[in-house]
């Protein structure tokens, strides 16, 4: 139970500071933190996180990742569907949350997008669909590739949680114009849900392109992992 | 003794920094840092100087984390007093310090709020008194959580400081245009002393909001962290 | 093979990200990341990609670095060419998936420079050829001699990739506005295929001055370290 | 020898990175990277040159820090002349090539002041030279603190480096407006010999300052460890 528990509250924390920092800050006149303070909300509060609660749950808060990680070969299938679950309500909870506190300025409307992700119209610099579906499919296969390698036994472990989240931050600084930068299905789901309308009607893209590439990403990892170990392989097998 | 000097220069630096950021550099010119800037001079100070005195007095700087790490079971009741009273201090004179040199320029002014936290027409993006305590509230709680699970002896300690500090960027990264960011009673102590007016007036809510949430993350930290332990248990328990 | 696999991901999530930041968001109206973006995607771009693949193929991406690396003593002659072939490839997928995306936008064109890296005119900054030859030459020096020095055996290589990244951050803050910062032979070639014309034409000193830089930084570091080395010595040989 | 070309080594990469982002990047049209990028390069530079060369010199770069660890018993007497003359030399160098780089723009005229640090009408902010004073004082006093406390054998020592270079981001997020933060002589004379004029007549202040500041600090945690230090030996007599 404990790490679903994890999994919900990781997953509110990022999409609260990702979607405050995007629906408060981003264009505050003059003082303002722009897309840079976003994806550094977004890098940073899943590397806390994983701090906090990577060694509970794993540290996803993000289904493309537990999907990924499956296909890496690295997260049991039973456990998908309840870590999902957590994550997305997580998500929802802070959408909820972050309406009652940016709902207190009195000209704070829905109509802003509430830090949704879209495409087309809908994307920040009006970025077509198939742009935008490439972008977090590229994007989301890079993450799980870094993922999957940083917390390699080969690899210095301990640093895991610091290179993913700063992962999170290049990637959000490439992307936001293109899709609003999601590559987590949860997050987008978590503000569509109350902004409605073309931010639901587009979150089709938030979930198959993310997954999509997180498979891939992880895939990629086990084949140049794979290479390694066969050549390790041929090294141990020579006759001394 | 040496641990309430320790609490006394940490809370110092914390709030000579964020505050001095905040007066003198956000809002300069073209130039200037912006909210993004006082985010980081926030959290990197909390980083800095929980690696510099950590070791000595556990390096809370900030009377909603020695409340919460009480409520959290880690630290003693007989101890919350001298250490709140040592961040007050040392907050007030770094209030002093900054007074000391940003009136040093023709043009400062304490009606500028000199950093104050405050909400309704003192918030800086005009947010209402719910939406301040709430914000105050929720960050807080995260905020504790983070502290309390990344100290645990499961966790990568040694990385604590760095989980610690970037959490504390996050949230002020979302919190700053609602609250002005505190989280932290010293912080806004310190600085309103000065300021005067509206800034005492609405302290209240600055030291109410994040001890209640400081310790309510805490206890949430303990939930899951009790629930992890009785599977622990259950598991051990299994006859063999 | 897996190291050739390695250098080619790193490569390819170096640009994408370095290049995406600075073709779709550093000029983004209002929110833009700006140059500290573009300084921050680079160099968190290495650290990350250093902590992912640093173990298998040593984390170069960079044709500059190969070769100083070798200067240097620390890299066998033979691999050169593969590595450097797999930077560029891994440069240039990039450039195309880079153009995939950035091509969905209907305002986009080649005729901004796709980040191409340049001089004289050319420079973001206007700086003239000389400047920005000597500028990728220095900067260069300094990346190497810092790679040399933190994957030293005594330092706290752990923290090297860390070290890595935030200094290409560091030249970059100060490079951008001179040649655009390369600093990276493969990085520049990966765009300037796509923009042609004089981001083709001035190439070679994107080539010339880095790697000579490297070899001048690589060899800089082996000056002090024999220095250190023969202290070492001559204590050693102290008669006791 | 080798620690005093790695102290010539580290200012001069200092001295480039932050002057160079000073005069080069800050004030670009547009996309510059304004205060918040300068704060950044001065940590970074000397947190990656810390550890690139902290295991040769101490890494020291700064007369300042050179005298404040002499002061609190870390550093001998009769390298402090060699120290300081090295770390002049690298900054001085530094500003050479800094100025046949900058002087590559057709524009570029040594009448900005090529990073300078002054007070009264030379201060960013037009603060006076008392504010300018204590900013220095205090500032070089938190430094030290924080030097001497990180480095101690009860602390997390390789995280040192880390601690080291965010601590001057964050002084430099407040101390950039009031005197354009140096808090090292060496920085500031490497480039005032090269502006002259009021600059060469300022540096006084950012010799004294400093210096003060940093012997403060310095001694400042010597008693706080001392109190330590007793309360461990009381501790001990305890007759069991």
């Amino acid at each position: 139970m404990n790490n679903y528990l994890a999994e919900f509250i990781g997953t509110f924390v990022l999409v609260l500071c990702v979607c405050g920092t995007a629906v408060m800050n981003a264009a505050y006149p003059n003082l303002g933190v722009g897309f840079l303070g976003v994806a550094l909300a977004a890098g940073l509060a899943v590397l806390v996180m994983a701090y906090a609660v990577g060694h509970i749950s794993g540290g996803h808060f993000n289904p493309a990742v537990t999907i990924g990680l499956w296909a890496g070969g690295r997260f049991s299938a039973k456990e998908i569907t309840p870590y999902i679950i957590s994550q997305v309500i997580g998500a929802t909870v802070a959408g909820g949350v972050l309406y009652l506190i940016a709902s207190g300025q009195t000209d704070f409307n829905l109509a802003g997008g509430f830090a949704s992700t879209g495409y087309g119209e809908h994307s920040p610099g009006g970025y077509s669909m198939a742009a935008a579906f490439i972008c977090e499919l590229v994007f989301t296969a890079i993450f799980l590739f870094v993922i999957m390698s940083v917390t390699d036994k080969k690899a210095a472990t301990q640093f895991a949680p610091l290179a993913i989240g700063l992962c999170l931050v290049i990637i959000h600084l490439a992307a936001i114009p293109v899709s609003n930068a999601s590559v987590n299905p949860a997050r987008s789901t978590g503000v569509a849900l109350y902004a409605g309308g073309w931010a639901l009607a587009e979150l089709w893209l938030f979930w198959l392109a993310p997954i999509a590439g997180g498979v891939i990403g992880a895939l990629a990892y086990r084949v140049v992992n794979s290479t390694q170990s066969m050549e390790e392989m041929a090294e141990t097998n020579v006759p001394t």
